[in-house]
């Protein structure tokens, strides 16, 4: 029987994987309740130590910004003027959390939020506590800085994702106005402002007011704001003069220093040869040129998406896929300049990727891109916050060390231990909002194709009534079963991701092995019956990986990877230091997986060498061998470290030496 | 024939060393004359890329300061408050090279400085120009940083090496009178300046001082200098807040920021257990600790030069002999954190720690202290400038890429060629006052043994005849023959340094095998002959050299040596990347000198492997090693890189693994 649409269209996908349900009911338990407390300044936190702390106390005031603004409080704003963000994307984490976990105490709070939102906004649309309160003569007047569409985008998303989980009519309409009053102020026209923000985020948001709107305004906005980019090099430098350059007159100090290729504003993009700058800055335009390209089919447009993709992650990605390999300007340096002691990685960048990543899957079916989006689930992105949910990480380095970064200060932006919060909190409400809709990453649809490229349990329910439901033990089996009903036996075609590190694999379509090719990552099964049976198995084989030998700081080193999952060694498994043991691919290991520890981890430990530590009294250099022994090294999944006993930490190990 | 007097004196060094006279003249005929051009403000020289600039222009001005505090021009002061010590440590250079190669000339232009200088000095004796032309109302009330002490004692150094080669009595005169103002004002008496200056150099001065005219006045207060330093804690803090604390009031921006163990001012200099901070202050420190013990015997600070020694040389110096882990303050990390690529090095810290050893040669005949001194002079300290003598090192890494410089802000600080001149210029005349100088530091004398602990070829005269050849091609050649001349036959005792890189040794005396055994780095011969020729080999195999283990920048990484001299490999003479060759110790080496290369060195090249560069467009990371070849690695020596075309360096080589 012949499909009835032309399309095939996704209705809910339920998640039953053990691991993201766990870590899905922790943000509803945990994360949210205690963002909620720490927005309200009413968490005993501190956030005296942390690097991006920028000279703040340990209040929030995001909600006390948004009440002074609505007129229930009074007083000045408090902190960075893209403070409202924190809300938003609170809010926008809540909203996903609803549609697995319905909580009506939760609910009245978050209802009460869009209304404060939408009494905070002005009567034009416009929503920005800081240029309310404190200057309100400003607006729109100092972009290269101000985050003033930055933070609009953010409740742009917030706004849709509610109304989706919740049928809010008022936050959608708060995000509809905030639009329309942006599309007034911006573009080419008389009287308009013909720039962009200095922080893309507003291009990602209006593709996705687009969506559920459908209104085309949207889209030729978020496109102008694409375009538009770089097309003036000196727009910045010109509301700079008008509004004051005077670094006096700047409401981010600092933000005067850095040339116009970290606003990635130097030129327009479709000249932009690689993706410079600050790496979230990065991936949030990378989301928004792909989101947007998508729909417009601007050729300049997805040949940037495809060049910026293929540099960040054949050039400039952690094998963990973090990226920004420095902390001045939280920024992306050069092709194959990765270190590992003295990187950045932030958590949000990882967050953005795996937005790009999902992006990426509309334009074209590869399997390189949900295998990014995997490696951030598992490694980069989830590694910005600890297993009780309260503690994060902004920075994420492959290799620390806690005295280093007490005494080096080249790593004094390393954080050894997650932090309560941060001044600059921009990391820990976004990791949240993936975690709660990561049932939005599993699958891609586009036609009659449906794309299943994330091995994350779940049932999903199609418009026409097939049910996928896919049931595995991942990240720690390879075991993957499909059960496919399809009631009205409609031909569509499932396309099943084979990751990249998998390049062995098993697959069986109702008993039979199936010996499909795979084609950029994916096998596909033509399926029309009522009741299709499939396993999939993956190689979950330890691997040794190296970097590509351009990478200077990975020279002579391996990672150890298990399916998606990259493992690191930390001091509290094994002896300091760290960088004296030594492996090699030939050295024989062993997985375990430890429900015990950790939440319940898999564990790989190698049977490796160590170098028996010298003492102190010789002199420092010597022709003279050290003597080794064999040292069994004990290694955890690299988003789990950080848990236990503070200490040395690193992903890449040394190689066995001659 | 016994001794007539108890104690020998050394007379005369004259060094014959072809290697040492070519750097010795290079000094006269173009460091000397190229550094009174720039401090004249007559040379055409480029300072804007230098990161030690601290937004300077390219003026110098250091002679115009002192002639506006003469009264022989007008205008403001210039440059950084401590701008005068470019002209004295040239002045200081200048005087050394009168011992060896007199200039008419030259004498004139010293001549006339020595009385630009007297007349820059006030009546009282003070003389910074800095305070007399824009600041006369804020003497000695900002010792954290006015580096008025630090400034003086630079000329009363120099005024007694311009004293001691030419007799010039108007430059000890300045010297002492300067001594004498600092005496009135500083001390624990009513009325006294009860402090201390922020950076050392005064104490070693005033050694040298009380050296030159046995005044104990002089002894004294560099005594109680040492021991000032950090009793009181609030020192630096009370003179700020008199003075006005106000980053507006500073007089070098950043100043305050670090705290007092940048200064070496925590504590008392007896209860500090590591030396920390600015790695240039803590040699200069050193070596007035290591000096004024000498002549007062003082317990506390002769443990501390042990203690410092200790820890500086076994756990904080690079193969080198540089030192400073980081470029933020210029400053040490901590022990066993000795990054490559990110390091500091300064080229002074290496010449200040030449000073110390040096010092530490006075206090006990041991090896270890000629050994660094040794490294310093080879090594660490030359690679400051280039073989041109016109260009200069103020940061000395053991990795370099000129990429990584310009594209990652960590290593911004890293030059990858040498700079024209600095805005802070303090390297360029240190390190020419230490080749001019270099005859002191070739013998070390107690008593009646004189301790030959250099292989820098040479004809020394002792006070009573004693004359000591010392001929060989060192540091290329290992052979080094002595012909010791003692018409009146006295007996002393001759000290022959046998070196930590040289564990195996031949030494003949006239003619027969001497079979000394080596007591703490030196073999002893007591002679009393007209005439004793000996002969020592030493053990000039390349020898393939690793750190201690805990040096995690270093694990899996060995440096080639041969006899003093440290090799690197510079992208000219092989491939790119250098971090794609691994080398291993049982890998064949060869060694050639060659004339035409770099003013003639010893190369060396190791018949090592190099690993295919990886293609660019498969995936970043891979369980596929990549293919390696065999390939010839070409290493020159540390101290003459930088001087061919721009390019990557390395001292670490990555060792094969398996």
């Amino acid at each position: 029987m012949q499909m009835t649409e032309d399309k095939l269209q996704l209705k809910h996908v339920e998640i039953t994987s053990d691991f993201w349900q766990r870590y899905r009911e922790l943000v509803v338990k945990e994360v949210l309740p205690y963002q909620w407390q720490v927005m309200n300044d009413e968490a005993d936190i501190s956030i005296s130590e942390d690097p991006q702390n920028n000279g703040q106390d340990k209040n929030s005031h995001a909600v006390a910004n948004l009440k002074i603004a609505a007129g229930q409080q009074t007083g000045h704003h408090y902190g960075f003027p893209f403070q409202d963000t924190d809300v938003y994307k609170w809010l926008e984490a809540a909203a996903y959390s609803f549609n697995y976990h319905p909580d009506a105490d939760l609910r009245k709070i978050t209802d009460n939020l869009v209304d404060l939102i939408a009494d905070a906004q002005e009567d034009d649309g416009y929503l920005s506590t800081y240029f309310q309160i404190d200057a309100p003569e400003r607006k729109f007047k100092r972009l290269q800085q101000s985050h003033e569409l930055y933070t609009m985008g953010h409740y742009i998303e917030a706004g849709v994702a509610y109304y989706q989980a919740t049928h809010n009519e008022k936050a959608l309409d708060t995000a509809k106005r905030m639009a329309d009053c942006i599309n007034r102020n911006f573009g080419l026209g008389d009287g308009q402002i013909p720039g962009f923000d200095g922080h893309p985020e507003i291009e990602l948001a209006l593709a996705r007011l687009y969506e559920i709107t459908q209104n085309d305004t949207y889209l030729k906005l978020a496109h102008y704001f694409l375009t538009q980019r770089g097309q003036d090099p000196d727009f910045f430098d010109k509301q700079l003069a008008a509004d004051g350059s005077s670094t006096d007159r700047d409401i981010i100090q600092g933000m005067q220093d850095p040339d116009l290729t970290y606003f990635l504003a130097a030129e327009p993009i479709k000249d932009q040869q690689v993706p410079q700058g600050h790496a979230v800055r990065v991936v949030y335009l990378c989301t928004g040129m792909a989101y947007v390209a998508r729909y417009t089919h601007d050729q300049d447009l997805l040949d940037a998406c495809h060049r910026f993709w293929n540099d960040l992650v054949k050039r400039q990605m952690y094998i963990t896929g973090n990226i920004g390999s420095t902390t001045t300007g939280e920024a992306l340096t050069y092709d194959y300049d990765l270190p590992n002691d003295t990187m950045y990685g932030e958590t949000c960048a990882s967050v953005g990727m795996a937005f790009f990543a999902r992006q990426m899957l509309h334009l074209d079916a590869k399997g390189e891109y949900a295998d990014v989006l995997e490696k951030e689930l598992f490694n980069g992105a989830l590694s910005g916050m600890s297993l009780d949910g309260k503690h994060f990480f902004y920075v994420n380095p492959l290799e620390a060390d806690p005295v280093a970064s007490k005494l080096n200060p080249g790593k004094s932006h390393v954080l050894t231990h997650r932090a309560d919060w941060f001044g600059c909190a921009c990391c820990p409400a976004n990791l949240a909002r993936l975690i709660t809709s990561v049932d939005h990453y599993l699958y891609t649809v586009k036609d009659r194709t449906i794309l299943s490229h994330q091995f994350i349990a779940n049932r999903a329910t199609l418009a026409n009534g097939i049910q996928i439901e896919q049931m595995n033990n991942f990240p720690w089996e390879g075991d993957i079963q499909y059960t496919v009903h399809n009631p009205q036996q409609e031909a569509f075609r499932l396309g099943l991701r084979i990751p990249a590190w998998s390049s062995k694999f098993q697959l069986t379509v109702n008993g039979h092995a199936d010996t499909a090719t795979v084609q950029n990552g994916f096998v596909y099964l033509d399926l029309a019956e009522a009741t299709t049976t499939i396993t999939l198995s993956l190689d979950m084989t330890v691997k040794f990986m190296r970097a590509n030998n351009r990478v200077n700081a990975d020279f002579g080193k391996v990672a150890v990877q298990r399916g998606p999952i990259v493992y690191a060694a930390e001091a509290v498994d094994n002896q300091q230091s760290l960088g004296q043991y030594q492996v090699s691919p030939s050295d024989t290991t062993h997985y375990q997986f430890d429900q015990q520890l950790l939440n319940g981890v898999g564990v790989v430990t190698v049977d490796a060498h160590r170098a028996v530590t010298d003492d102190t009294t010789p002199a420092l250099y010597t022709d003279q061998d050290s003597s080794q022994e064999t040292a069994s090294l004990t290694l955890i999944p690299y988003y789990a470290w950080a848990n236990r006993d503070e200490g040395q930490m690193r992903v890449w190990l040394n190689r066995q030496f001659q």
